[in-house]
């Protein structure tokens, strides 16, 4: 069994209305020092497999085709056996 | 300048729809492999500030009262110098 742990951002070019968002209302809550957020997607997912490169193959197919959206954002994960 | 990685999942007891929902379409896409999937939140937040351990309380603080959800959410964050 694996366990991937997959970080989904926004591209850099990309506005981020989420984050902007969170750093007004944090500013608001008086932390000054925040100078910038950019929001982004975390997924943990658990595979069942034996083979560690089927499993890491499967993972970057699952952000290309459903996780990410590849014209916005980019994708990055860690795989390990658990 | 530090950044902040904040990572914000469900708590284990706490049923996770989305990530219900993302396996189930992981498995329409033929991904057999897939056990279960936990969906949750990742941000990166720029923090203007030279004192680390300042920064450090000011992240803590930003996630108790904004970031996450104490009741059905946890959290964790890594600070770095930028």
């Amino acid at each position: 069994m694996f366990l991937a742990k997959v970080h989904v951002s926004l591209k850099p070019t990309v506005n981020d209305p989420q984050g902007l968002t969170i750093a007004h209302a944090l500013g608001r809550l008086d932390f000054d020092s925040v100078d910038s957020v950019r929001a982004g997607k975390y997924f943990e997912v658990k595979i069942d497999s034996t083979d560690q490169s089927a499993a890491e193959a499967d993972v970057k197919s699952m952000c290309e085709k459903l996780l990410a959206n590849p014209v916005i954002e980019t994708f990055t994960y860690e795989l390990e056996s658990i």
